[in-house]
């Protein structure tokens, strides 16, 4: 579908009118005044003003705008929060957004089966504030909890410090409701252990808004553990720390979170949020134990041991509640604290194998001179899952298209080791060109023969996620001769 | 695709000598001397020859046959050990056999990464056979595990007593190489936390032959924990015990094992195996657990309070593995035991919720007065997952009928409480009818468009597990006013 450069008034005028017939007052927006804030997402380098955003309030109401879209032809991007890294959620100049916003209903929570139904709307750490009278908890915790929804979740397959231990969202949804682009409902999942048939709930997580518009999300419910520690190792070079994550899960150890963060980090964060780290390690490691007070003793311990073993320079461990907390905040305070001392900063979201941490560290050290720009590498260390926060500036022209270019090397050594392009933030329209390097034209075909299967008009959020054989021979033909992995050009504020 | 009641012999030699002039001596078979042991799976009651059988030893060969069969029109039918026991395998008339017995490799044991890399035909144990040299093995493990194969176990997502813990097949299985009908070769999954695109591996796993051939699997290993133990504890009635594994669950603990067998079971293993069970408890419960000496000290402990608390009239700990592995003993070998008591029996495979344990035995009490057969219940408790036994003699008249329609009132009372017609042993076509109360029509067509993403011709296992919608609509109109799911009618030995 390829996106005209202006809308005729009178297209606009007509999908409006056809979507206010089936929608409550309020629930269409078509002014630029009105629709301005739904023209990026947390990837906000890339801008687009849709044609239409609506915000239904009900599962019909979702249907409705679904027909109508389906009738007129009409593109739809869903959209959360607006808080995801990859721009899934920017628009399209002659689409419609689709907000769950207003879905925003928990609907009902069973603390004997442990789950909670809840709308796509739903914020992730509401979730858990109403599990806590229960003593239970939605564990995947993005560092966006505060803000973004259940819905957004589901849609990039989300993670979080905690996931090594309690998994991604795919781990922790049971069902979900769809509405397709035909406009039925459909369920997939179930509350059982398994569901026959094909898996498709675990093929809608993760699927970026193409193959359906969730309507509801049965959430699986956690005990809050009565106790958890965390230790904060330092280690005067990468290597050594890297090596030591591997230690500690060669170990059996399987940490409620396994966090490690370079100096560069620590340093950045350390006068804003006075965490109290190492700032002279060249990095750190965060470990936690959670369970019984008895069971986190012992694996503090044990971690403890593996750590000095693997070399550690020095270790403490959180004797409160409160100091285990502080030892967080640095860590969940790292992108903030690089805007402070950084113009701007991009966020990139690979995954490799643990066992290449140290080269990859190296590498990236070794990519900083390349391309003339500061990294600050914080990162899910037990997942194999990295955050480099590239820091640069966008009034100097050239370090913008540097920094992605820098991203694009990351992503390209990612994939070279055995990773991967994306760990949680999901691929979107930002690494679009990447997935060309991931995969080969078979498992890139198998991938839209499936999209088409749930959405044969092509309308459910085109342009994102699958690149289309055109895409990548086009990018293949003008890129692939400078080793690294170009972002799409598309439309930047 | 409707199957003819004879193959003619010219039909037969011409696909014969197309697969010969491609894969070596003795991988082709189609004299009926050679092919009847392919005729069945471990659903035996279902015996179909099949025109051709082929063994492949390598991907090549694989490829191979997916050419002669794409070009020749001819189903396939692929089959690891044969021990399922849904008739996934069951052999198509005019179609060929692929069995992956002779790729039998493991290609390597990275006890880093903690992965090995196997081809299809490995058997399950013998993968937890090589990596106990490193302090490791793979989690997953059927009763049938001597025996089945990693490519069976991919096929039907299998689990196993301790997949409560440690999950099933589509937990432990990072990545696949999968040979498609159109000849190429995809890779599903990665060694990385998140593959980005969407999340193929997991439709694959649990996808019964219908997508495509696996031609190599990577596995995670977990490390062997240092201890365990395992608690007997006696209940004096049904819901009473089914209501303590609510509360093992509801205090927080996730045994490595959570298993119940009521009294029939318990009086049919104990003279076989002398497993000490309680043959006196109207039901028992085996909840193992695992760790460090220190952890299962604990949970124990914890274990033993929950469970006192809930009602049990007996409690006993294996003090020594002997002991451990002798509680085991009468679980494992429930299946075996009932051969000895009844002539035939027939295994069912439902999920339900664990709050409706009580309320399903008490429902299936009741049918063995229904049906005037004898169930025996023997369960994965902590997963829902519920593997009545039905005990029939087949050489009396009427009773193999009478054993099926019990079996499909079960699975009819699983969905009916929001479980599911199958928890591990995959839907083949011993309850592709039961398909079609379990779902709507457009959840159905759904599995139907994915399925045809990856196999346009509909050559791959076609009329297992997805039920067209002219089988729901046959189905429904003969039997929906019966109240129970009848088993499809296709030929019986």
């Amino acid at each position: 579908m390829s996106a005209p450069l202006h809308v005729p008034h009178e297209r606009r005028e007509q999908v409006a009118a056809a979507l206010r017939a089936r929608l409550p007052i309020g629930a269409v927006l078509s002014d630029p005044e009105d629709t301005r804030p739904y023209e990026c997402d947390g990837l906000a380098a890339y801008r687009q003003l849709p044609m239409i955003v609506t915000l239904p309030t009900n599962e019909e109401q979702v249907l409705a705008v679904l027909d109508v879209c389906r009738e007129l032809n009409v593109p739809i991007v869903p959209r959360g929060a607006g808080t995801g890294l990859s721009g899934g959620a920017l628009p399209i100049i002659d689409g419609v957004v689709l907000s769950t916003a207003r879905l925003n209903r928990i609907v009902r929570v069973d603390d004997y089966a442990r789950t909670a139904v809840v709308q796509p709307g739903v914020r992730n750490l509401a979730i858990s504030e109403v599990a806590a009278q229960y003593g239970l908890y939605y564990a995947p915790d993005p560092s966006s909890q505060i803000a973004c929804t259940i819905g957004g979740n589901v849609a990039e397959n989300s993670g979080g410090v905690h996931c090594l231990k309690y998994g991604l969202t795919v781990h922790n949804v049971l069902r979900v409701r769809v509405a397709t682009i035909e406009g039925e409902i459909i369920e997939l999942g179930s509350e059982a252990l398994d569901a026959p048939g094909l898996d498709l709930l675990a093929v809608f997580i993760g699927s970026e808004g193409m193959l359906g518009i969730v309507t509801e999300v049965t959430v699986k419910l956690v005990p809050k553990p009565a106790a958890a520690q965390v230790i904060m190792a330092s280690f005067n070079d990468v290597v050594t720390g890297g090596n030591a994550v591997a230690s500690v899960i060669a170990a059996g150890i399987i940490p409620a979170g396994l966090e490690m963060m370079d100096r560069t980090s620590a340093r950045m964060v350390e006068p804003f949020v006075h965490a109290g780290y190492d700032t002279d390690a060249a990095a750190i490691l965060l470990c936690e134990a959670d369970g019984t007070p008895l069971e986190v003793a012992e694996e503090i311990e044990r971690m403890t041991q593996v750590l000095e073993a693997a070399g550690a320079s020095a270790i403490a461990v959180s004797q409160t509640e409160a100091e285990r907390m502080k030892f967080w905040s640095g860590r969940k305070n790292a992108f903030p604290a690089a805007g402070r001392i950084s113009p701007d900063y991009y966020c990139m979201d690979g995954t490799i194998p643990r066992k290449n941490l140290a080269q990859v560290l190296t590498g990236i050290e070794q990519m900083e001179t390349t391309y003339g720009l500061r990294c600050a590498n914080v990162f899910h260390a037990g997942d194999g899952n990295l955050h480099p926060l590239i820091l640069f500036d966008a009034n100097q022209p050239g370090e913008f298209e540097r920094a992605e270019a820098f991203g694009a090397a990351i992503l390209a050594l990612c994939v070279e080791v055995g990773g991967t392009i994306t760990g949680e933030h999901g691929v979107g329209m930002e690494k679009i060109n990447s997935m060309c390097v991931q995969f080969e034209r078979a498992e890139l075909d198998a991938f839209s023969a499936v999209k088409r299967a749930f959405d044969v008009p092509m309308l459910l959020n085109p342009d994102k996620a699958i690149p289309t054989p055109h895409r990548c021979a086009e990018f293949g033909k003008l890129h692939v001769h400078h080793g690294a992995v170009p972002f799409p050009e598309l439309p930047r504020f």
